[in-house]
């Protein structure tokens, strides 16, 4: 069970996404550690991401790491046309272990072959963000006591969406039901389709979502962009039915909880915001937690 | 007395003052503590000031807690459409305490309505700056030994200095004389003449700064902005007026003491710096200790 | 010996690069130290320079400090008409050692006019970048177990190389053979052959770069840039002749050791990387250690 490289959820096990919620229950009690003391971590966003990037850095300092940074790739040396290699060959030098964020699918994966320090897939285009599963999957047991058992409804761009993609991988592991609630235009791939069913979790495909809130466990927003239609009316018709505001909430289960990745525009109302359902402030502090445990996990 | 918002001045007592002051020069004694050691400091830059943020960042990590930092809001999910709010929520997640700056008057406050954690106003706009509020009167105690007594003057566009704003909220409630210098185009709003009426301090408004060095303890510069006068005429007129040089300096008390928040451009000529009346460079190192302060007591 | 800024190497001695090499060697064998605990190092880069910046970042952490950062000069108040002056009386302030890069050869040594504190020069222009210098005489030391008796190979532009300078003026104080192979239009400026006849140190000028493999025991390479050259059509002649192969590597010595500044673009080829006489990602590495010491050094 023991790695160093986190790249994508297509290899983590149930056995270790268990093993990381545990011990990030664990950081939550503690709060600070000196796990890493005299460990640097280098956070390299060749693709800004200031949420991500401080989430890994607050957890960094927090488990007794330091930190060294690149917010934005627009100041290093690929600039002056340095590989992606030699950049990952420096940073293998200069830091304990590497996150990093790319906008190009794979990138990630490629650089990891370059070098032998721990490294984090902190996103790499619409393919992974596999810190964001295991932080999905901590929330989703917190707020439910339980992942086995759950009815989980994905809403809005499953296309385009690498938080669900990576969270499939995860929960295909687990006793689930998953609800996709798409457009006809945004529908989930058909390999992740494929994925469930050689698994044997039952999933439905479905286009109206206050219809199948009431059956839900877990809801799962995500935004649908405008430029993803190429219908405009098409678009106006359907956005609406992806908002989710808080009389559609209180249809559901009193036990049910709202969950998306953020930033959210406006397709969860701020009406939902105070009631007990909103989990998805506390997401990003399970995000802590959850990166607290993977760094020390990753390094030790 | 106890607080743990630092959003203005014009709600923080006298009793608070003195004992900033008096906490910050038990910081400057001790350089360095481990008073909020596993606290993470973040500061949110939505209007870079590398002066501001860095003196915030060092008092931070000398008091003995962690950093993460925006340094330009360009990089952030504002960009995406997230609300205020929202990237509040989330830094209220992330950060133990949060300074932030905005070119909005108001949005500190606004956003201090949407975290629970310490949070510092690090200015908005040319509404408030309060840190820079108590650093200088740091620097008016440790120069002159006191504040009560001192005749202190304000110079430049006080019309728009957030600086002398926030300051006059302190001043106001100790028994001191204020004389503003300023043309006619740029003189201090009068909500701030009748603050003072309502807190008996006397004071005068005056054109001709050279003419009332002689009476004062301090002399608070502030820049004239050609900018902001309609008649370039009437620029060229008063602008050498408010240019302090060495020899205007030595028409003062031999007590006097020069302040300026920085940056300079002109208005105070490099003779005057090595003149033992020249306080602005040690104002900034007073920033660093009354920040190490106000960390400490907002935190604690 | 005692110095506390380091500005050029022409100021180094002998004394002082053996014993850096020294310490340097210790800060590898801790790997992590105390050294500068509740130290706050400024890295204040006018121009960006991620992997020098980080290995000063690095390094300060590893030995304890903590770093206030302006990666980017366009966030700083010289934007608003600020001197270099007054930015540094600034820093002098808020931090206890500052790192400074410039695109300006000698800005960092009147900059430094302006501070107590220890000032590391992190490359000021085509001038000087004395940590870089160090790093390398560490490398060669480092990977040859000796500096004297070695014959140096400088190949690619040692007209603009600031790497090459700054290091000439430590090599200069050992019984060193220096073999510059350039372009005519990009030789070594008559000032270093100059220094190097002064100190007695035999050096020859050549053009062929396969030749003089053989007799070298290190090959510092550099850059070529076409933007270099008014004719083009000479710089499509010499290209191939400065591109370093494995093949070209395996006719010199077996204890040849290729090195670099990096980033590099195509003047080594990748097929060189995996050869043992590959120091040039080795070099990333000595440089946190050389930078770790210095900043003891400097500081105490």
């Amino acid at each position: 069970m023991k790695r160093t490289q986190l790249l994508t959820t297509a290899d983590i096990t149930r056995e270790e996404v268990d093993f990381l919620i545990n011990e990030a229950e664990k950081m939550r009690k503690k709060g600070t550690t000196n796990d890493l003391k005299g460990k640097v971590v280098a956070t390299l966003f060749f693709e800004p991401s200031t949420r991500t990037r401080l989430s890994f850095e607050s957890a960094a300092q927090r488990v007794g790491a330091s930190v060294i940074s690149v917010a934005d790739a627009s100041t290093t040396s690929t600039k002056k046309g340095e590989t992606l290699a030699d950049t990952i060959r420096v940073f293998d030098k200069l830091a304990d272990l590497i996150v990093m964020r790319q906008s190009v699918p794979g990138a990630t994966a490629e650089a990891a072959k370059f070098t032998n320090k721990p490294i984090i897939n902190g996103g790499d285009g619409a393919n992974q963000h596999p810190s964001q599963a295991l932080l999905d999957m901590l929330t989703m047991h917190r707020e439910c006591g339980k992942i086995d058992g759950l009815t989980i409804g994905f809403v809005g761009d499953l296309k385009f969406s690498r938080t669900t993609h990576s969270l499939l991988y995860l929960l295909c592991q687990y006793k689930v039901q998953i609800v996709f609630i798409t457009p006809d235009a945004l529908k989930i791939p058909s390999e992740y389709l494929d994925l469930l069913k050689k698994h044997g979790v039952p999933y439905t495909e479905e286009k109206d979502l206050e219809k199948h809130i009431p059956s839900l466990d877990v809801l799962y927003m995500t935004r649908v962009q405008q430029e993803r239609f190429a219908d405009p009316a098409e678009y106006a018709k359907l956005k609406g039915c992806y908002v989710l505001n808080a009389a559609m909430v209180k249809k559901g289960k009193p036990s049910l909880r709202v969950m998306h990745p953020l930033p959210r525009v406006d397709e969860i109302t701020t009406d939902v915001d105070d009631l007990p359902q909103a989990a998805y402030f506390r997401q990003v502090e399970n995000g802590l937690y959850m990166r607290m445990a993977l760094l020390k996990y990753l390094m030790s």
